[in-house]
């Protein structure tokens, strides 16, 4: 079987890999699709996420679905041939986060494509892969593939939402509009929100999160720096939004938020910033008792995900942007990041 | 009846004031003691809390304890002579935060001695007072009235802690044990901590703490730069307190907390920073899921600390270092912020 | 003007009613329509609600919208002529409930058309009515004052759902489809539920439930008397459903659930009891941690419920069985409780 | 090795029995003591807890302490030789409500000691036992193993005040003043409740409870039957308690609770009830929104009751009424249920 292999910044090759043994309790995948994420992209283009550089060849991937092809010893419940979705996270089971039920936050965590160990985790950009069985997730045989691929980001998206408590009747607004902004605005619809607010810098998603996605209203902010002045402390004196969940990174961003928020109001960041620290109007969020807290990947929200992409509940295709050929791989990378033209690419494995 | 009215930046007088009408549903009350708060202290050194500089001459003080001496029509429950803890928080009672059970996020907040509106409205340094008749507890008449001028600081304590969910069980820190650092770790202790460490920049408080409220451990974090390192990721990767109580307003020992927490831990900001903002690593806030939460003055934990006082369940002495007459209110302003000897001075009206 | 009266078992009058004096702070309005609640229809045919006798007469109803004819001083923000939606819930706002932001639980509730007091306070189905200022919400003037007076009910069926925690992802149960199970349902459905599944002892609402309110599956308990055994332990071992919201007030009804429930699942007991009491399978509670929660009319809810029927978000229509002028009062009175032709009627002051 | 073995209604026996075989990532253990718990009764008086049968000869006994003698390859961080607290529940780690932190809930929990699965899993009453190493959590050599074997009773405490949320400032009752009412009792008051009171038909115990565990004042409930009445709604007319825990297993009692507690009140069912159901009032509970929740054992406050025996935190002394040797098994089964002499009696294994 192949792979899309990360040899170093912006060196990724398509070759012949190894087949993993399979233990009990594991079960082998044919993976179908691959959908390239930011993270992927910053390993492609930089050779790092953050702190974590690529120090030895990776596959890159964790954005996927397949088929079962072979289940290990002690495997119930997954028939060889079923589609499945694909859970990347792996967590342990037993630290305090995992008993805790947070196992997101798993100090033992094996995530699919990341350098955070060494050595490292290799993706799921593969034609085969072997996963332990409670990653596997069996779905009916009309599941459409490429979609499925995309229950990981919009597990995130979900719970995202989840970090900001119930958000029946609230005002919220999404900041950046990227895949994860999209997906955090459609979950934030589904949850109901009493009206979403999306922003970003480019018009193209803002089509998409107002036509597709049931968002109320959407601003370009680069092209109107100040629309977000309406909502200020000057018009509404005690704030206008209950929850906004920042998908941006960007860290001007986040800091103009805190001016928006009614007190008591709730900021999730979902998105990494670039500097890994900013400058926050700390006083506001004391005396407003505004609350900033954390998103991470997801939890049993990807199984979530999985319902709402397997009865349509939510409806991903607005973000598929196309889909390349493993050969065509560094081409898909290449353009994935032209916002003008893509949310999401995927790789057909 | 005779007032402490600043009148400028380090300009404190006392003076004649003529008492204040009395309305339905006010009581008016014989002031006993006050306390001097850090914000009674920027008032008179700076002339300003905050972005609130104080533009008219206005009565300080908002820690206080009294006697009834009149009933407007409409007031019942309250006897003529009864002792009273009295609440310096007046809420509207109608707006949405009130409605929603947070008064003291209240949009139409009239809050005693504070020069965050014009005219501003004049505090509790006063020999006679009118206030509405929520504003005034009872209590038995064995109280301590000294003590429970003690009330407001202690419920800034309590309502921090009830900002951090349940602590039974938890690890907490305190950051600064000036009197609020002190009483909230008091208040930690109360609510079922598995342990509480305490720092500051003094040894004095740190021994009140350890030696008459409870607290775990010490650190005096001037005297040893690096003692809360034993705590960081390096040799807890995970982390190691579950909730950090925030009360030193410094800015280097909050960017300092996210080092030392568990993932999914919150860290609550009751202090007030000297800038307004400072720089916070976000992506560890969000990677770890941490939660950023402020806190501001109390609500209903008023009357719990009243509560706690009257059936001594919280014996606030230790925080007490002296009381000046009315007429050497300034001597008392000028000694208040000695922290080497001094945690909390009053004054006897 | 003129108004519904009862005055006793079975005898409702339309009589001339002086108009009430308008005191500061207080609204006139012309109520345009009035919906009849199962418990005006309780009072109407048994002369009480529960322990509540109808002792003097009284003017019913409590699901109205009108328009503002009058404003008392200190009103503001609310415009003669202005459309509006009226909350029949004036809370004291003082007591330790309101205090706490839950004014649904007030200790001195004065609830429109309710003989819960002495003397009783009489209702909405008058033609002009005083209110508390913050009884009165304006809203556009093309808003429908028909299904504008739906807000109450659909606000009773929002505080179900607020009461059960967040539904995103949740299965979720609501038992009988009378007008507040139908809202409820929903409210269940526009908050995120995975899949919402009602139950009656009609077709027609649960018709109405299946394609006019986006549940997805409907059981007629009474047709098929075992029909939700296929969610049961025998079938599902450790339970199906997350959350179960009671709206049918059938004690047989209340105690099946815990049979359906997930281990930590939640019953929200919206619907009152013919006899008050009935037998519960405590230990199934106990032992797995099942929780049953009231949940008692609405709070801020009633906001949202007008939100939601302004921007149409929900759309009342399905539950509009009919329209009666006043003086067809007990006309609507007897035909209100046919369930297989009504679901709810309506007067037009 | 030896164990106290039931081979039917009051036929308990000491007879040798084989040492478990020892696998990865489990631990040999020599047991020290093991209390005699309410359970372990059951199954001696009456061969069934609840539903549960004895069918088969099974070891009793789940409140356990020890010391390790050998430990199987995976096993890090526990060494020969190391006194440990015993953890009878061995959970699954990969159910969804193993996976959402609710291991206590688990669909397949094994819990030493319990006739729920066939066949049964033996409990700790023996001299050696194999347990996952999750399950042995080391402790200092200092530890009283007497009173560590009181870590499962505690936890049961502990968890049912962590499902009552946060009790400070709160008035709570807790129904039942045997071990576990105690212990839940003393758990309310490290929680920082305002005031605990505690009832029982027994004097003994409620000395205890008072003179050892800081309970606030205690009723015997047997001796003045209508004792409580001062707390009902004649006399605090919304209600007097914020939670009750109902520790006594009583129907009578249970019922009693709703008419004294305060609107949205929270019940937490910890015993369990004879006949397993009652009649409730469903209405008092709906119209005040009232919460009846369950608590079933313990999760990771097992941890947390080890902490604070460790740290004596909370000393569990006053519990102790006795240890007997374990061929004198049958004598401390025949004396356990003493309430007049008794608390709780120990088998020195």
């Amino acid at each position: 079987m192949r792979a899309a292999i990360l040899h170093g910044r912006g060196d990724l090759r398509i070759e012949p890999l190894e087949d993993a043994p399979l233990a009990a309790n594991e079960v082998r995948v044919r993976v179908a699709f691959g959908g390239i994420c930011g993270s992927d992209l910053h390993y492609f283009h930089r050779g790092a996420v953050g702190n974590f550089a690529v120090r030895q060849p990776m596959v890159l991937g964790h954005e996927i679905s397949g088929s079962v092809v072979e289940v290990g010893s002690g495997v119930t419940g997954i028939a060889i041939g079923s589609k499945a979705a694909l859970d990347p996270s792996k967590p342990c089971l037993t630290c305090s986060y995992c008993r805790a039920g947070r196992s997101n936050l798993c100090e033992n965590m094996r995530f699919l494509g990341s350098a955070a160990l060494f050595p490292h985790v290799d993706g799921g950009f593969a034609q085969h892969l072997v996963l332990r069985q409670d990653q596997v997730i069996p779905v009916p045989d009309d599941t459409d593939l490429l979609k499925l691929s995309c229950a990981e980001p919009l597990s995130v998206g979900l719970h995202a939402v989840n970090r900001a408590g119930s958000l029946v009747g609230k005002r919220v607004l999404v900041s950046g509009s990227g895949p994860i902004g999209l997906l955090t605005a459609r979950a934030a619809v589904l949850a109901g929100a009493l009206e979403v607010t999306s922003t970003d810098i480019e018009d193209a998603p803002l089509k998409v999160a107002r036509e597709r996605f049931g968002v109320t209203r959407t601003f370009n902010v680069a092209a109107q720096p100040g629309a977000l002045e309406e909502f200020a402390s000057a018009h509404n004196p005690t704030g206008y939004f209950d929850v906004a969940l920042e998908a941006s990174g960007s860290p001007l961003a986040l800091a103009g938020l805190f001016g928006l928020m009614k007190r008591g109001g709730r900021i999730v960041q979902v998105g990494m910033l670039p500097q890994g620290e900013t400058s926050l109007p700390v006083n506001v969020l004391q005396s407003r008792e505004i609350e900033l807290v954390g998103a991470f990947r997801a939890h049993d929200e990807f199984r979530l995900a999985v319902e709402c992409i397997v009865r349509n509940s939510i409806d991903v295709a607005p973000i598929l942007s196309g889909t390349y050929a493993l050969d065509d791989a560094t081409a898909a990378f290449e353009r994935a990041g032209d916002r003008k033209q893509v949310i999401k690419l995927h790789l057909a494995l």
